[in-house]
């Protein structure tokens, strides 16, 4: 599987509908910022202003806590910046800290580079010029710390190289961000609005890093990449302070029951952020289909066969709704494999 | 002027809120399709799906008329195609009919291709292996007809080159669009979803053509690029054959109006389609100065300055303000320049 979210490749394969499916498939936020009811008819109609975007940069800027000596744009969504990091950046192989989110490897392979994946880049050290870490890592929560983001950076610098953090789930911890500690390193951030705020429809991301750079890729996407209501709704969101504050609360209490569910349901722990938990069993390909065939779409991986990352249900009945389908799973396990 | 529609320019020099500004510099349809009160939440909460992406593009096929073999691909907006095209034709230079739309040339140069415009691509024959038509052209209105468009097509191939056809205009008059003429030669054809729609906003434009293309396309734009809020309004809008076909008199009849007025006002018609006029004045760069001090904001041409283009008022009101403002103008024009 590609990407989380193909909830229709469930539905091709298990059949039911959209509805009948509790989709825990991505990291999505499952409490959405709410969207007002009547957006501007403006936001429709006309074309993108640049006022509406410098808003939108603007409250951007703020919530991520990007230094006002970097450059910031956006886009219709992080995955849309990705094929244009490759012209962007310096030529050669692409060492990515992994296993991590496929599309970056993807993005650089279409290019015509070099991927090359390592499990520990802090101590064996990059190959060729571009390094690439998401923090904290999809699907396994790792943070990496702003010292050691820095002290690689200043390794990509000596050899004209670039560093890339993807920071998709940093707002669920924004202290551990890097972006607040960059002063003038080879270095670009990609931040996604729609994974924290619930709105993933809403397709909007952003670049943080060198002037030069965000310009070029602004240039790239062209003046009106970014739709109106996405605009409209991403300023209003990333405003509101408040209800990140509170709702970074409510993610990690939530996630604190689906782990403790997890946990009792007989999986393992192995990392996470509040938005998602990846759990461990020896028999997790079967567990998956189990639930699947119960109409729960959690995330399989064929690298790491004995994971599932599960999203937050995002409701009592949804949470109890997983347990009951973990527990008959667990139950025809036991009895299909007595030891 | 680089794009249409930069009315935060006019406000930068003539000052005035957005609101204060008869803006007629776009050629966006003023009578917008209705966008549905309370679209799904799931349009603005989940990852836009597959099924949702493929009801946009059986929409889109119908009304634009593509072809059964021919592959299309959503973006969001035209001009997110554009830096891409370079990448999936062949090398070499690229032979645009001009004067058009400038971003096509700009898009272009930006990877590298030497660009040549030329007034008779037809006459002339293009350099090359990329021809680039825009059909209507904007600002002219010129159309190219299926006939000869196919004439160049087959000299494109015979060359291992390829055609860009730019049909954003082309709904105002489905029968003159080449679209549904196509077999298989080496053409692209891009839709604009937002002007004919009145939806600028939105984002939504299209790629037709050889379904190697378009697929690649789609790869290079990655999966979730037009937002749940597009895929919403653009199916609708797209199946609503009714309102389009009630659309297109209703502009036609307007766009007579308009022209009349200009006539009147003293204004040579040199152009144009029912969503935009073209008009010539030996001192248009005075009335484009006049038109703004009355915050009335037209497009003018760097390179051809007797030119002004007109987008529809929208209303009666509207167009009694353009009227009164062109009167105004012309008189102290009159005084300005006794002849």
């Amino acid at each position: 599987m590609k990407h989380g979210g193909d909830l229709f490749q469930a539905m091709e394969t298990y059949g039911g509908a959209e509805e009948d499916w509790l989709d825990l498939s991505t990291g999505i936020n499952p409490h959405a910022y709410a969207v007002p009811a009547g957006l501007p008819p403006a936001a429709w109609t006309r074309l993108p202003s640049q006022t509406a975007l410098k808003g939108l940069l603007k409250a951007a800027r703020a919530a991520y806590q990007v230094p006002a000596h970097l450059g910031l744009a956006a886009a219709p969504g992080t995955q849309v910046i990705l094929p244009h990091l490759p012209a962007l950046l310096p030529e050669g192989s692409v060492t990515i800290a992994g296993p991590t989110y496929s599309s970056h490897g993807d993005a650089w392979r279409a290019a015509g580079r070099q991927v090359i994946e390592t499990s520990d880049i802090f101590r064996e050290g990059p190959e060729g010029r571009i390094a690439l870490i998401v923090t904290p890592n999809n699907p396994d929560g790792r943070w990496h710390e702003p010292q050691a983001l820095l002290k690689l950076a200043g390794d990509m610098q000596q050899r004209g190289g670039f560093l890339v953090v993807d920071e998709a789930f940093a707002d669920v911890e924004p202290s551990r961000s890097l972006l607040p500690h960059l002063t003038d390193e080879p270095v670009l951030v990609l931040r996604s609005f729609g994974k924290f705020f619930g709105l993933a429809g809403v397709r909007l991301g952003f670049l943080a890093g060198p002037r030069l750079m965000t310009d070029a890729l602004a240039q790239r996407l062209e003046s009106w990449s970014v739709s109106g209501p996405a605009l409209e709704v991403g300023t209003l969101a990333l405003q509101d302070l408040d209800w990140q504050a509170a709702m970074r609360k409510t993610l990690t209490q939530e996630m604190a029951v689906l782990e403790d569910g997890l946990r009792a349901a007989g999986l393992a722990i192995r990392g996470g952020t509040s938005l998602y938990v990846l759990a461990g069993h020896p028999d997790a390909a079967r567990l998956h289909q189990a639930l699947a065939q119960r109409r729960i779409w959690v995330r399989a991986f064929d690298y790491a066969p004995s994971w599932l990352r599960f999203g937050l249900p995002g409701s009592p009945e949804g949470l109890a709704r997983l347990q009951q389908a973990l527990a008959e799973a667990m139950a025809s396990h036991d009895e299909a494999t007595p030891c």
